[in-house]
């Protein structure tokens, strides 16, 4: 197979390092690998399969000719980048929110909605990180039953909020160990020893950004506009993997049992949940992990039918760099880049 | 106004030390005051009050000539020895969870239902420290509106399983910033960097003990048996103040502006929720506080009527240690002890 020549729009960031070593590790078929980041980090030379190669910095023209470019380093560049880039020919896949809710924009977990990439006008976004962890619990179940209601509350990781934010919570452990005081620039509260119940900007109906994105994300990619789902996202003191409790409502009832039988064999999700000795996913078992993990699969005793879970994912791997790295294996297989 | 002989069972662990400082701080009326503890405490020595007061071992004997006994020494503990000393004249307040569902033990946030503490028949019960926090928030809601069903899921602090696992978790804090690696053996799992969705024991039908206190005890409080509750019981790396996060169904409409009148008010509740700049409350603010603090009040769009909402207590505070002190003032100030 010839290869492609691919960019990496974000290449120094916490997703960009996770995208670097899986193109490696899965032998993505490149001719061309270009790292690209803001002129700050122009210059820089970063690792890539036992090579080093240089950072150059995000332009139009640093992204010319281009099969195919990876962008993960904000909404404002994928705004400012993606669409002329688009324009010449380069198929883009975006982690960030910029495009997911245009409606000739397919917003993918393979697993889950592959289908929506058939077709596709050379620009595929990534959903939320958080929501990818929700959704790959919840759509096999949504198959079976069809979801009408969901209920979340979430424990995000620290490097949700970037490389910067994870650094800080560091230093946060550092200086509890020690007995200095604890600082907090980068996230609007400390985060060591604390739990933030706010993640994004505030919405004018008291919603945040990133809580507006499971309703909306979530009916875009189960293609069910009548589903509703109510979310609270707060910031734990994790470094990476991304924790929600979930409280599903189905049209037909659904059975623990039956939904634990559909869960062992959906593509992507590894159940852990036992009795005896209880056993169960913590964001530390999910962190490196490509997977999504799914346990306390139980009966909500307060309403019939309905089920709750707890599902766990490393929001750097599945929550964006490895969807990403599947969608564009994706399209290669089917000729679509 | 004569004082009460007066006995701390526990008085070495983490609630038992805030239970001092307070009995110190209120001025409780106090002719006598006894610290027990198990054996291996007996003969240590706890400051109270500007003195030195000798920790004794808890016996039928060292509780006899009580008026009044706090028991925060585990339910196996409650149940050996509350009974009898309760026969013998001693009123009880107990913080363990052994009587809670017994039908002539008033369980009992004073905010909420201190009626109910009138005529008890000398063993009174505080509720489970989560559900404290919980019910502050909710209960002046259910008044105006009716609760139907909550959806609960909790962010608990290390403390809550104890002085060791408080302790287990500084170390880990401690390894961490040394690069050592992370032990566990008081907590299921290592908490730094971590969140357990695991509190108490597995029960059959895949809850755990915690969580089935929420529906268990939030019927007892609120005298209200149709109201359902889902919960979701989850330890994070915080050394106190327990959090909730709750979508709640009313069975009368309850608009956010309302809520926020209603809960400005409310006895034992301070309300932190501000758009500009964004202000909720968090367990490092809620640390060191009687009060329960509420936030992120808003519109649950997936269910009319429904609210979402945030709360925020020390549970060795309002969630144990204060609230029995509230019992027992009460108590005195009914001279119902």
């Amino acid at each position: 197979m010839s290869g492609l020549r691919v960019a990496v729009a974000g290449a120094t960031g916490a997703v960009g390092a996770e995208l670097l070593r899986l193109l490696a590790e899965r032998k993505f078929p490149l001719a061309s690998l270009r790292l690209l980041a803001s002129a700050r980090s122009a210059g820089r030379v970063l690792p890539f399969d036992g090579e080093e190669l240089p950072v150059e910095e995000l332009t139009d023209a640093s992204l010319e000719g281009c099969d195919l470019a990876f962008f993960s380093c904000g909404g404002d560049r994928s705004r400012r980048f993606a669409p002329r880039a688009r324009a010449r020919g380069t198929v883009i896949v975006d982690n960030s929110s910029a495009f997911r809710l245009d409606e000739d924009v397919p917003l993918v977990i393979p697993e889950v909605n592959a289908a929506a990439l058939d077709g596709h006008q050379g620009l595929l976004a990534v959903p939320n990180c958080t929501t990818i962890v929700f959704l790959m619990a919840v759509a096999p179940l949504h198959r079976e039953a069809g979801l009408s209601r969901a209920v979340v509350s979430s424990y995000q990781a620290a490097s949700g909020a970037g490389q910067a934010a994870l650094d800080e919570y560091d230093a946060q452990t550092r200086a509890a160990a020690e007995g200095r005081p604890l600082e907090a620039s980068v996230l609007p509260r400390v985060l060591h020893g604390n739990v933030i119940p706010f993640v994004g900007d505030l919405r004018e109906d008291g919603a945040t950004t990133e809580e507006q994105k499971f309703p909306d994300e979530t009916r875009r990619i189960l293609d069910d506009t009548d589903v509703e789902v109510a979310a609270t996202c707060v910031r734990v003191p994790v470094a990476r993997a991304h924790a929600v409790s979930a409280a599903l409502e189905f049209r037909r009832p659904l059975e623990p049992a039956r939904a634990k039988e559909i869960l062992r064999v959906a593509p992507g999700v590894v159940v852990v949940d036992d009795a005896d000795p209880p056993d169960y996913p913590t964001p530390l078992d999910a962190s490196g992990r490509c997977d999504v993990f799914v346990g306390r699969i139980r009966r909500d005793a307060s309403r019939p039918g309905g089920l709750l879970l707890w599902s766990v994912g490393d929001q750097l791997l599945k929550g964006a760099a490895w969807n990403a790295v599947q969608i564009a294996e994706h399209l290669v297989r089917r000729g679509g880049v």
